[in-house]
């Protein structure tokens, strides 16, 4: 015989005395396959990393964990910018919440050429889509594009050669109207001193290395360079964004951080 | 005015002459969307982590990497059991070699019915496909497969309650038929206390706590039971079996692990 | 012939003209062995993974990052809560700073006794202190502590056992008298169904198993209770804590998360 | 009233009738502040990471993990090249068992000098010390050594400048004699294009610079290089070298790998 939901107590909705209201919960870490837009073939299919939280209310023991993966199931097929405030309502009424949060990491694939031999190759980059919705609607979108950089200091006290290395530029985006990962990227790897390739023949080589040589930047350049090439952008509402050099002569990394524009949540 | 190709020096193809085989050159870590293999829907698309390495004679200075990224981008849509030789074998053509290693690990989703209420959600496994061509081909399927785990000791010795946990069987399967992973993967799942589930309901959640009660195992006996399961199939010649527990009262894993049939590449 | 360092441009001195101030650069993931203070044996070495900014004003084109680690040498016999002001004004003053970052994160072994044969072990907790010198001070303790749950629905709901899982607790402290590592983190496993030991015999196993099933706890709960047993404490003015079950059940974490006092840096 | 280890029943000592010998059981992964020899200052504490496993007899159920942690408590001041019998040995005559297996890996700290300024900074190396004692011991240390390296193609065919990055050798040693962790580094970075350092003042980042543009080398030479260095050294028997290139212009590695003299475990 079955036993059902119903003859189970529901010790989660139990009341809570201490008084405590919780600003999150939910679950961490959960793996899933999901569909997200692609400016060139419409849709991508990837394999996401997910976080979904709301708020618990003082009076309430425990939340329903079951009911996070339940909404995942149904919307896995369609997550972007334009289905993200849907989902962050349905988390709220299903969890009866006062607020939302989602959090969708996944790698995304571009088509990209080699830049001499035209040569195809896929290359890889981590984006994401974070946001909460309580009143109000608050999404970003998350960018880490790999990079060349070669270092100035380096090229201009050495008779030849140049240190250079791989670098990432980590990137956080408010915006105010609908924005393709594959122009935000695009603007992050003209800061470089070389945007990276997946695949690259000896005449590509002889250009990403020459190219690079002759535009050599710090992390702090980076920055600067990413920051006013998205000041412009009239899509744009709020940025932050990072570079870090996996120093080729170290064993740490060279770090530089700004932010452009209000950030709802901090106070500076 | 572009450079081509061969105008430019082959330093990779220069003599070298200090009479050192090197046994693997490649590429390691490079990540792409590949299809593989689905027992239910045909075909699955997921994002792999890709080595890929040839061994290089004596005479040679280097290896040339670009090719392993273009033999890899006109085989990603078809990445399984069937092709495995066919792209080992173009390795081995396009980079002159006697010997031809390809490693493809990847997150592989199964759709799986919560064990009461029947509400269904996808389960993550890490796979991958290991080979190696020389004038033999051999092959590897890889599998890792989470389970929970009830501690036989703390049951018997408690008045009530037993410690259990999350704990992950990994597995190492040569074969001389095609095997299925969700096949590979459910001889996995029956041997554990109880299997794992991306969603459970009160009635699921019941149902698997008095299950894994009712069969407390150690990391040794999950060893020990998928090793009575496995030796049975006929399409399997070797295998390597371990189980790791995230022991729950402990910050450190308990481990066992033992291995079934001759290693062709091992003198025990 | 040596190359003095004032022979050479400084070309991280150099102007720039973007109007661009950038508010962290410097080192990341440098990793150095440092003591730290021990309440019972007074020291304790360990090897920690450190970051080191400054901002940077807009007129300056990067920042020297070899004076970072000269700063970190000389102070790693002596990084606590005590000389942690004099390395961020030491940093502020070598680079010519008006805020100066520091991040040291470390493992930490606290000797603990089984709790019915005690039989000693050393439990690892991992720690950090960050902190930032502007005008004022502020400055945080972090703790990651491992615990047992128990799940108080599954207990309810099953005939017998409870699934039960390695837990995680991560608390940030801000403080406004001396704290030892110690106490904090005494106050989080008394909030735990269990805590954690290295070596259990029988009989501690047995007490750990039925201590925990009397004291069942959802994340909700472990991050209430922590949360109570902190607001008690006079030498803190704020904190954070989160818990993470890693759950026995599932592939994926439950989650909880608060906040109590009033963080300097956030609007909300 | 305390209960006692022996009114409790040894459920790990029961007979298990299924006739499968297990080749290793044990605990995975705890970590433990240990401390090893160095050869400028005689001692180094450092925190490892620890496997420790024993072989179970078919008829054996499970293995006693508590027994691990209290041989691993009572060495932890003296883990090294010396004590490693006497641990396995004390490992098979506590478990009972034929064989024993020790992996121990830790960060390692070696002060070393800026080349023109000689201003002094701590480097890290991951070494490691895995053996196994049967009726003979079979004993490996491992070191993982940080460089930098110059790409020979792109100097050959660019008119200026050269791709470079960080790399990272991965070495392990089988051997007859005492070695110094110390004298295996050194040997490991007179191979590359050049060493990389904690801390360069501007006169040692024009040395390092120059230095590594006239020693160009693929990860194929590195490897080589490693090779005909330990060749050379009467102490070692045995050893496998590896190198990856963590390429700046890609965001996959370049790999090298290859053995030298008769692994005993292996066939090939």
């Amino acid at each position: 015989m079955k036993v059902t939901e119903l003859e189970l107590t529901d010790v989660q909705g139990l009341p809570d005395d201490r008084r405590i209201p919780l600003q999150r919960v939910g679950i961490k870490n959960i793996r899933y396959p999901v569909t997200v837009l692609d400016k060139v073939k419409g849709t991508q299919q990837t394999v996401a990393n997910i976080n979904m939280y709301v708020n618990l209310p003082h009076h309430f023991k425990g939340t329903h964990i079951s009911r996070f993966v339940e909404i995942l199931n149904q919307y896995r097929r369609e997550i972007n910018v334009r289905t993200f405030a849907d989902i962050l309502s349905e988390m709220k009424r299903r969890l009866a919440s006062q607020e939302a949060h989602l959090e969708v990491d996944f790698p995304y694939f571009i088509e990209k050429e080699a830049p001499v031999t035209s040569t195809p190759g896929l290359m890889e980059y981590i984006c994401g889509l974070h946001g909460t919705l309580s009143d109000i609607l608050d999404m970003k979108l998350l960018v880490r594009v790999p990079i060349t950089t070669v270092c100035p200091c380096s090229k201009e006290i050495s008779r030849y050669g140049a240190h250079n290395q791989r670098g990432e530029v980590r990137l956080e985006v408010r915006f105010k109207k609908f924005l393709w990962l594959e122009d935000v990227i695009a603007q992050v790897e003209r800061a470089a001193s070389s945007e990276v390739y997946s695949v690259l023949k000896r005449p590509d080589e002889k250009f990403v290395t020459e190219k690079a040589y002759e535009r050599p930047m710090f992390v702090e350049d980076i920055v600067r360079s990413v920051y006013q090439g998205l000041r412009g952008l009239p899509e744009i509402t709020w940025f932050s964004v990072e570079a870090e050099n996996f120093e080729s002569i170290h064993k740490h990394s060279a770090y530089a951080f700004t932010t452009w524009g209000k950030d709802p949540l901090k106070r500076f």
